[in-house]
């Protein structure tokens, strides 16, 4: 098997590393040569290059790249592939991505690598990366089961856990889970940074501690992500910030009406549910 | 010196474990029988009762029960206490309680120690618990100053780093930084727990991750403490949560909108501020 992966950054590179490792032959592309050249010294890759042509009777291609950028990568390197190669992505919203991609090419399905660190590129690409973490896969009608197979294959045998199911299903899901957090977080910070009163504002800068580290986090985090979550989930995040907004509108009633016993019940009823998310 | 610590939980059998270490004489009261024998086994105190009489010809007194109990019990050991006796807290909101105990006591000064552990109780009592944390004191303009200085000696000795402010900054200072966030984490596990496809609400729990877990940390915690936030730090926890729901409906204006440069700012400017308030 041949498998050649577009964008060789944290994911691509990690990719990469597990795949040349299991002896399949792994060829890697990038805008920039540097980082051709370390991936091949990485051992990410068997080759790399600036170059499509790289890409000539691989079996598979995994793109890498942003999400604003896979339907346009895929539409560039169609002239280098075989009939039958099969094409995935790892970026993480689906329905928008899917759709262009699937038309462009018919052997595409959509995939979502849950796994990170808190660096980025080539160099932070590692080993085992995907142990154990979830690896969504989101086939269409139309997509050809060998190759939801292929790709399923390919997951599992970088350790992922595969989750299968539609675009909107996974588009819905991380907008609750992973792209709605990051607004609220951000809604924190800004509440707290738009303190008028310069004591109050300096002595909670002085009295923060693990609970607003812990819930200011992802809000405070990589702003391109953000900006992509808003960009190509769009509408699952605005229906999971409505929502969102009502819940609070209720905790803010409870609050100013006094209503105790129903404050108890929402808050006993989140530490309930809580630990059914976390794995 | 004699100290009385009234309350034998996780604060109060830490206090008492540094002070007794000090070789400050440390006297306990505890509603329970039983949480004075392992509070005196452990070392704790050099002695416990149920008894108030137990407190007679302390220097200072800290008061360690939960918030609600503050009051009411420095009313009920004022028969044992001489007139010079200091008295102080540990509550975690000050404004309704310094208000009502330097009524009644006008040697008393508010106090915040924030450290904590997960677990509670008498058997959670750690030494050196209040080392390097904050430890906020809130005298009103009635306050003597020596009885100030008197608990604030006690602070630095058990390694708390002072803050000393009103009890009505302190009050918004952490509405900001630790009442709202519980509120807001809260609403989060709500949205999850509310989404009616079951499909989704299954793979959203089987993909949440780190971003889910910290941003739900606190909204999933302590019940007690939520509610006591609510109900005794309500009209500043009230003001920060309008606040908060403004930034939100900003935040989600510029989505809907799609005014990617200002969410983009709102995103940069959240990364941007946020170690100001991570020390």
């Amino acid at each position: 098997m041949k498998v050649g992966i577009i964008g060789l950054g944290l994911i691509g590179g990690s990719l990469g590393l597990d795949l040349k490792g299991q002896g399949i032959e792994v060829v890697g592309v990038s805008l920039r040569e540097n980082t051709c050249n370390i991936a091949i010294k990485k051992g990410v890759v068997n080759d790399a290059s600036i170059d499509l042509g790289i890409l000539k009777n691989t079996d598979v291609v995994i793109i890498c790249t942003p999400v604003e950028a896979i339907a346009s990568t895929l539409k560039s390197i169609i002239p280098y592939l075989n009939p039958d190669t099969v094409v995935t992505d790892v970026g993480s919203v689906k329905a928008s991505v899917v759709k262009n991609c699937s038309s462009l090419w018919p052997n595409f399905v959509g995939g979502h690598p849950m796994a990170g660190t808190a660096q980025q590129g080539i160099e932070a690409a590692q080993r085992n990366l995907f142990e154990n973490a979830a690896y969504v896969l989101t086939p269409i009608e139309s997509t050809p089961l060998e190759v939801i197979q292929k790709v399923e294959k390919i997951a599992l045998s970088v350790g992922g856990k595969i989750y299968i199911c539609s675009p909107e299903i996974h588009d819905r899901a991380v907008a609750l889970i992973s792209h709605l957090p990051v607004m609220i977080s951000a809604g924190l910070i800004k509440s707290c940074m738009m303190e008028k009163d310069e004591k109050v504002l300096n002595l909670a800068k002085n009295l923060a501690s693990s609970g607003f580290r812990d819930t200011s986090r992802v809000g405070g985090g990589n702003v391109e992500l953000g900006l992509m979550m808003a960009k190509y989930n769009r509408q699952e995040l605005l229906f999971s910030l409505q929502q969102y907004r009502q819940n609070l509108d209720e905790i803010i009633t409870q609050i100013e009406d006094k209503n105790w016993h129903e404050l108890e019940q929402i808050l006993k009823a989140s530490q309930k549910a809580r630990p059914d998310f976390l794995n």
